[in-house]
């Protein structure tokens, strides 16, 4: 369709929340007001677009909002949205609502369903990748890494504080559901004495061999990536049996990573994301993630958007270094 | 002996750290240099008297610690100071180092050990009650307490948002070995819409009641204490119980609780139990723990500092009234 | 009037915000849904009163708002209501809408109002004390102080870290309103060379006295309360005429010290109050406000809620020894 | 000189202290460590090369402090320096303790000071640039910009809050010494109304355009940087003589901004400088700043880090768009 006929787009976010989004959501209702444009918000990602239920978004009411974590349009993960069915009605939405395009921030979950659609659905969708994770390809930052990073390291330093007054030995486990960037970035950012990521296996026969001599005059922090093949309950039992002494206690940070206000990069990344969104639709572009790759603006089709389980040359580097 | 021979005296923290110690430490190092006394600082307990380990404090150099985490001191549990050996070594270090009297921040177990040390060792002891349990007879705040509160709580807000977004039930398990004080300050103040104690029964019920009706139309969030027959596990179980298809998550906050920069309340709290310790030393108390009990300085006997399993009555009611 | 008859209660907050207000006002909806009376928010003060400017309060909806700043029934000074005019109007809009009794937050002007409009308005009146000063008679602690203190101590730790790096005098001017209690508080927990505040002469003459010998080898932190006889700039000129040399910075930390998420102890402060509240007015109280001291409940008449200009005697005692 | 002949490398932190300079030290004695590379530290920057006041780093001491801020070598401007005869005892130091190549972090004052040390020491010089301003050419971040940057949007968080409550218009100064780059991020990230900074003149017309038409109905938030011929009395006094009936205050948020605990980001910024400059050194090079440039590593020589004082244009038409 003709991009100048765009009066109405329609936003979601979708998948786990991650700080930032309401950032983004501020600067798409922002871009859109400036150009004439009608934003509504569609509640808990697809399942909205089903029932139709979405408010009317204005710029003025979102710039209250930008500071705050999670999203107020909610979200959700849809079954209906995987069967043809519960896309048809997602299209009756839109038709009935003359919606002329689609934002939707959230994974490469959310960006496949959006290709499904597109199949029956033929308006522009663009979208934006939001996951505390930072495993997408096509972007260095995903919107919400940052702060949860941030979170992780003052919990983390929280942690160091009893830790030194004891001796003691913490495992503190982070998310990244098989990803390690949480885990490289809080790691090296805390001064860790060891960092453990899925995608390394190395790292386990450094910290075995410094805790081998682990005498118990310091405090000794290891910081671990959630993952299916490791975890802190696994590192820990590594470490008792190397040196059944160590006095050792786990913390699991949990989902605080997933809240709290956005940092300053996020609260950015959300507004630099968002104008580019509705930027390129104006443009003409459809199924395509908006996400910056050396700082310069990359459009990448959702069906290259995957899981990336490559830590860059740069971290694996100070990885190893900072393992010695 | 005549107190106003006080030349000297001994600082240490032992048991678990918490927030304000460094600033009680500050505040005993003041008030002494003021008064001419020495104060010399014995590292990780009552190891550090057993194995004559301690430097002298300034209140110049402590001045720039008042507001960190856990303690310059270091602490633990000693065995050998449970066993009459290890006390009469201690005995000797004070002795040989013209050591006229010793201050003790920790809790109830730290206190016991310097009753037992009081057969043999004839100088006055204060006791400055430092947990973050809150657990104490004798004082309304422990040292540590408030501070542990306020991560906890600024933890939940974090988790309030991904709890919102998605509509959530969440269990969050804060600390208290056994002590539900952390548990209903910060359930109150986040909004909870459930706080289970280990010191109350019925609270259970009350949750499965609200559970059994939940629609999952917004987030349900609860805050339970640790404690040997509770625990997030444990009422996750009986959520799913009552509600099987219930979308749950449970984050135990951990050890975090421990460490950070103390809050106002604590440095505070610090500053005059500081202050109080020296001046009863000097008034010729011994043997017994500085607190505050509605706002006025409390001494309370060794003997009777227990743990506290009650919780006060306004407490209870609020407990109450929040949970219907 | 009977109160047993008491189906509709007013609340509103006046005169200065203070962080702590949304968690009285969470308390109060709870409180009286639990009584079965209904609760009715006036925005912006007497303001609302006048304009009949007012919505349904419920605690479902302010259980998530237990933790932001500010006030979400939004506060005015009113000229309007200082007039009998406007008084008679506010009675107007209570009459019309069934209103049972009043319950306001704010400080002893506010409470004044109340006092003046009880000559026409023959309802219960209980107020809250909120003010991040704490100069109100009655209370040891008025909501939003903690928090006050709180953001004030985190701001002055970063200008620690500044103020060492470059060995220098730093002047760092808080909230009061000619009260000295947030200089107090915030001066003793971060440490400051120097507390001044407007109820003490002494104080300058200690500074000048340790000033003149400054060697520049070290940070000096001279916190210092607002006030119409004190103030950076006073002391600041003060320094340099004492000793012309020395490398002196200034920051004034502002009106960050009203806003931001309120401290937990505000929070409990704040539910407790309101709690208290809605029982007085089911009680028969009137034209009192509620407050803690010494951590018991007090009821002080408005009349007699004056602004305190006295120090307690602990805290002058601790500002004299941390002083020398 | 033969790289593989260094022993020894010096290290200072200069001008003004940043955030992440304690991560910075931290990863260069890391990184010199492996390689078998001793590390001295001078205090107070060209004086403790001048004074010979330098102490040994360890990178095991220095793993605890990296969530520091300030910079633990502290810093200072050095007259002396600026003469031939306080630069050739400087060489002199250097000389006796055998030391073969100089760290310096700090600002272009810094480097202009290494490029005329160079004229009379031949060893390898590296700079690292560290400043909260971001206004060095050569790298899109300098070290402390993005912990200033939060520390500020967590204050103007703050005063949202009190913002909101009153319907306020704020003006809150932050920092950049003619520089708008804090100005700009802080500003866009809290959802300010107008933000006016050094470089653009336009925005001042936009402001006034928007606040004549201000009806006190809510808060309206500016947010300017200091500068020359800019700040926020200069705005305050605009805005009145528009619109005098406005409710105005202003906050100037000052040298909290300089301290606080590094970001994530800059303390990953000041580990990846750190093992960066390390390797420059052993690569031969001198008198070069290392530098981030759309994510990749850049060198950049001395006299070409001069002050940029243009804003980069994406966040020119970003501050457009978010002025309308």
């Amino acid at each position: 369709m003709s991009t100048n006929k765009i009066k109405h787009i329609g936003i979601f976010t979708s998948g786990g929340d991650s700080p930032g989004m309401n950032a983004a959501l501020y600067s798409i209702a922002k871009s859109a007001k400036v150009k004439g444009i009608k934003i509504s918000g569609f509640r808990k990602g697809y399942e909205g677009l089903i029932d139709g239920d979405f408010l009317t978004l204005k710029s003025h009411d979102l710039q209250k909002l930008v500071h705050l974590g999670g999203t107020i349009l909610k979200t959700a993960r849809s079954k209906r949205f995987m069967e043809l069915e519960g896309r048809k009605k997602a299209f009756q939405t839109l038709k009935a609502n003359k919606i002329d395009a689609l934002i939707a921030i959230g994974g490469d979950g959310t960006f496949k369903g959006l290709l499904a659609f597109s199949e029956i659905c033929d308006i522009p969708f663009i979208g934006i990748p939001g996951t505390i994770d930072n495993d997408l390809a096509g972007t260095d930052y995903t919107l919400g890494f940052d702060s949860a990073v941030n979170t992780a390291i003052e919990n983390i330093d929280k942690i160091r504080d009893t830790a030194e007054s004891h001796n003691r030995v913490f495992i503190v486990e982070v998310m990244g559901r098989d990803s390690g960037y949480i885990g490289i970035h809080s790691g090296l950012t805390v001064g860790a004495d060891a960092i453990l990521i899925p995608e390394s296996g190395k790292d386990l026969i450094y910290l075995l061999e410094k805790i081998k001599n682990y005498e118990s005059e310091d405090a000794f922090l290891v910081v671990v990536s959630e993952g299916d093949e490791i975890g802190a309950e696994l590192v820990a039992s590594k470490i008792k049996e190397m040196n059944p002494n160590v006095d050792l206690r786990i913390t699991k940070l949990g989902h605080v990573q997933r809240g709290g206000n956005p940092s300053a990069l996020d609260r950015m990344l959300g507004i630099r994301m968002g104008v580019a969104a509705v930027e390129e639709i104006l443009k003409g572009n459809t199924n395509k993630m908006v996400g910056f790759l050396n700082n310069q603006l990359k459009l990448t089709p959702f069906n290259k958007v995957v899981k990336q389980h490559q830590i860059k040359d740069e971290l694996n580097r100070l990885l190893e270094l900072f393992s010695k």
